[in-house]
């Protein structure tokens, strides 16, 4: 999403230009595109290169029209989500001649907040994940002294994403201090201490109106009287893409099509033909429904 | 231990000998020996050089001395313990794209186990503890398909260790299939597998009673009428020592001292001189008690 970010006027060039390879050999994104020929003279700009309106085709990399039996999904923009990382700091302690009342466990701790990040997401409809949790030095017969993890929280609705936020701080601090959630039937121990710093802050996505009404036209027009039963309507992206930047600039929405058991980003990725088919019939039933209003508005 | 191990015919000696260093350099326990001098003639057996009784002095490596403002333990055993490495596996997928329902989360069910284990060690009286945990392929991103944890469960006594153990294989069984404990206020999602593999078994050793009743009375002589104030009597070990192994073929029992903040095997590690030397007199006692009590048995 560098590229789009960048033409959208929200990354500068030379933050895309400098961004490294990950394979720590030192290659950046500008000494690749002149490698492989791509670093043109076309500035990448929405000032100079214009675009009139934005559709994007893309597999849902979700389960939700797989499990509907639905081929198209006409998204309405993209969830708000924000990343934190979270330090826990315990006291390390031997496992076997530390009784629970003297013990700050921060891998205890950690793990009582993810249960409890999961809980607070559920009853606010959202999402709470953990992708990476490490203990800097680990050993079977010592207490771990202190933990770090992530978490991932995400709604389509940025208030929502805010309001998780502050229950879950407050919640991880409880924890923390040992009076918090999940501890009846426990030894309550001595407390953590628990830091939250936010790593990414990414606010809700709202496709354009317009582009969202043709999408469903062109959805109807290739479905005709399965488009109930084949057509999802409102979708919001769980992952970020290029047309979120795409529509800070000009409208813009997007096409999902089913891919198989969710996967992506993975050799196991799979939509069929006649999927992928079915989502290009909808991108330009899209494109030229919204051509056609261009010119009736003379725009 | 594994000296000792070897004396009292539980090791193998060439077990002993072949011991690598952890540093990977290839030395071994009997290269060391050699190299420094120690590799002798006198046979490492209790069958050639039997002891009469072991009585071992020790810093507590714990808290319960120190915070009760104790100057001496009378040490009656060495709790059981059970090492068990568990392998908890789901489905990795996106942390944006996946609603919990479609989820086979691994570190959230991992999350609980740590969190249910402590709960049932609670109920039970015993410990159970984490020091382990690894996420083999992590992102922030990624929903964890894979993670590996280790649990250590002591109790003094066998049997509360084993009903720990079934407790705890049925309730991570249950929370992996996602019909556990700690699942109120969450969403369930789809099942994960559990393995639990059994990593060491090492049963409660029971020291002896002439011994202890030699320790008790050294310490109430050396305290005097402050007796009851400074000596813990009935303390089990957390932790594994000689004394478990010279206890199989000798009467044993051992003495602790306090040691600050109850960390050992740690450059912190400390113990008063005041304390060392009460110790060491509470352990002349006990040798002369108990060896009075042979030279009256006419042993």
């Amino acid at each position: 999403m560098a590229s789009s970010g960048v033409w959208a006027g929200k990354i500068p060039l030379q933050t895309a230009y400098e961004l490294e390879d990950v394979d720590g050999s030192g290659a950046t994104q500008r000494s690749e595109l002149e490698r492989i020929g791509y670093l043109g003279e076309t500035p990448a700009s929405h000032k100079h290169n214009p675009l009139a309106a934005h559709f994007e085709l893309h597999i849902e990399q979700g389960p939700v029209l797989e499990s509907g039996a639905r081929k198209i999904g006409v998204v309405h923009g993209v969830q708000a989500y924000k990343w934190f990382v979270v330090e826990v700091i315990g006291r390390a302690c031997h496992t076997g001649t530390t009784p629970f009342s003297n013990r700050a466990d921060a891998l205890l701790a950690a793990s009582r907040m993810i249960a409890e990040s999961h809980a607070i997401a559920t009853r606010h409809g959202g999402l709470a994940s953990t992708g990476v949790l490490t203990i800097p030095t680990s050993s079977f017969n010592v207490v771990p002294g202190k933990v770090t993890f992530s978490l991932d929280i995400r709604s389509p609705k940025d208030e929502i994403v805010s309001s998780m936020e502050q229950e879950i701080r407050s919640a991880f601090q409880a924890i923390a201090s040992g009076t918090g959630a999940l501890l009846k039937d426990s030894t309550p121990g001595m407390p953590c201490e628990v830091k939250i710093s936010t790593f990414t802050d990414s606010p809700a996505v709202n496709f354009h109106q317009d582009c969202i009404e043709c999408i469903d036209a062109a959805a109807e027009g290739a479905f005709g009287s399965e488009a109930l039963s084949r057509v999802q309507k409102q979708m919001t992206s769980g992952a970020g893409h290029d047309s979120a930047y795409t529509s800070y600039v000009c409208p813009t929405a997007m096409i999902f099509v089913p891919c198989r058991d969710g996967i992506s980003h993975n050799p196991r990725e799979y939509t069929t033909p006649a999927d992928c088919a079915g989502g290009a019939q909808v991108l330009m039933g899209s494109v030229l429904r919204y051509d056609r209003l261009r010119a009736e508005r003379n725009v």
